[in-house]
């Protein structure tokens, strides 16, 4: 499938009629830059595939699609790079129209903030509604995350806790989510809210790597206050240790501090949705 | 709060960087307008009001935007003008940013399709999330009525019906909808998913007029089964009566023609998101 591919660096527009504005109707990827490389891109890329199943979009044509991303990679030396898919400019509906065609935006910046080492975390009143069909998945559909946010600006926290709607613990408003008990690691299941970061794979599989048990399960917010240690991740800033949550401080970060030293210091701008 | 306008009749584009493209981060409102009018312009305002009070988005100056409408609307003579207000550009982010300038695209369309006076209505597996912060306002979010035109498109029917994901009938993928019981008229609550259309509210406000008992309630799927009639309203069709759901036929169509023949027949395009 072709793709109208638009690069953003220096402002750039998008059809009014497009259908990423109109409803929401595609997926987004923020993805960490060093030296004018994609960081983890095949898991980014194996992520859009999945949405693009999801949502039934057509996945633009991939060597045309890979090279661009490279490509306006390059333009940045250290910072990240913002993808936006979406079905393309549509007729007025729901309906998708028979023959999409994508509209792929890039947006490259450069960015040198340092991540902050630890996070303060405050749980939000703000519930993330559950659908099987949208959970999981970067879509574009993100008004739970911006509300979260106008939440966590009046409150003495860096991160909030989300939890869905039936009361599991999801994660943060931008970040996932590990806890720690004893020797084992736990994050919670992104099949009915949340999003599969891709630092959540990769910790995931570095955790195997490493022989440390790590598993997908549900978790309740109790037991996030009996946990020995949580940790958050997201693609641009990595991991950070959570030093407190509503207050209460965390006994330990050694597994987090352990997965630092194996991935290599964060050295990243700061956090984006 | 000043706005940004764009109007939308030939092309137009909006920049990369707004949060309607990036997040959703935004509403809208189709209306009807008839020589070069738009139709309840005050019920769609007043949606528009509590959407942004809902998403602490800033209201653009009223007798501006009031007048941009009005400008838009005089250049069509039969059809519709749709109505996209975001909270603008901003930087990356889901956190808004402290002082938005919103952007408001006026998209006006002339039309002339009549639409059809009775629906077939078939019940979708796709469910709609429930989340009390962004239930009943017209926000830009709508993967999940995407996504139910999607499987609608693959079924014998004209319009869905749209359960919540904890088993309540909410409406149609574009329609509220309205289930009768002997004297009695009922809607689902909005209060939870589901979007609260400015039709529906001229429907129960003209019931009362008329002195038909019509009341919001909780409604499922049995009583959906065992109504005497069923209708559904949207803002540019109208009243349509429902002939049949799941292939089983209703037994009759006396209110709907009864509230149509109060309101003047629905003379209008083809339905929109």
């Amino acid at each position: 499938v072709r793709a109208t591919y638009i690069l953003g660096r220096d402002g750039g527009a998008v059809d009014v009629s497009d259908r990423g504005l109109a409803y929401g109707d595609g997926l987004f990827e923020t993805m960490l830059v060093r030296t004018g490389r994609v960081q983890r891109l095949a898991l980014h890329f194996d992520r859009l595939r999945q949405g693009c199943d999801r949502l039934a979009l057509p996945l633009p044509e991939t060597s045309e699609l890979l090279s661009r991303i490279e490509g306006a990679a390059a333009t940045v030396d250290n910072g990240n790079l913002k993808l936006i898919l979406t079905r393309g400019v549509g007729p007025r509906g729901y309906a998708p129209p028979a023959k999409a065609t994508p509209t792929v935006i890039l947006l490259p910046a450069s960015a040198s903030v340092s991540p902050a080492p630890t996070l303060e975390v405050a749980t939000l009143e703000m519930r993330l509604a559950e659908n099987v069909k949208l959970a999981g998945i970067k879509h574009l559909n993100r008004l739970e995350q911006v509300l979260a946010q106008v939440e966590l600006a009046n409150l003495d926290a860096d991160e909030g806790l989300m939890l869905s709607t039936s009361g599991a613990v999801i994660g943060g408003t931008s970040r996932n989510l590990f806890a720690v008990f004893g020797q084992s690691v736990k994050t919670p299941l992104v099949d009915r809210a949340g999003i599969a970061g891709v630092m959540r794979r990769a910790v995931l599989e570095r955790c195997t790597e490493l022989g440390i048990h790590a598993i997908e399960c549900e978790l309740g917010p109790e037991e996030i206050a009996r946990a020995d240690e949580i940790f958050m991740t997201n693609a641009l800033v990595g991991i950070q240790s959570v030093s407190r949550v509503d207050g209460t401080a965390l006994a330990s970060d050694a597994v987090a501090t352990r997965l630092n030293l194996s991935f290599g210091p964060p050295e990243s701008p700061a956090v984006d949705g």
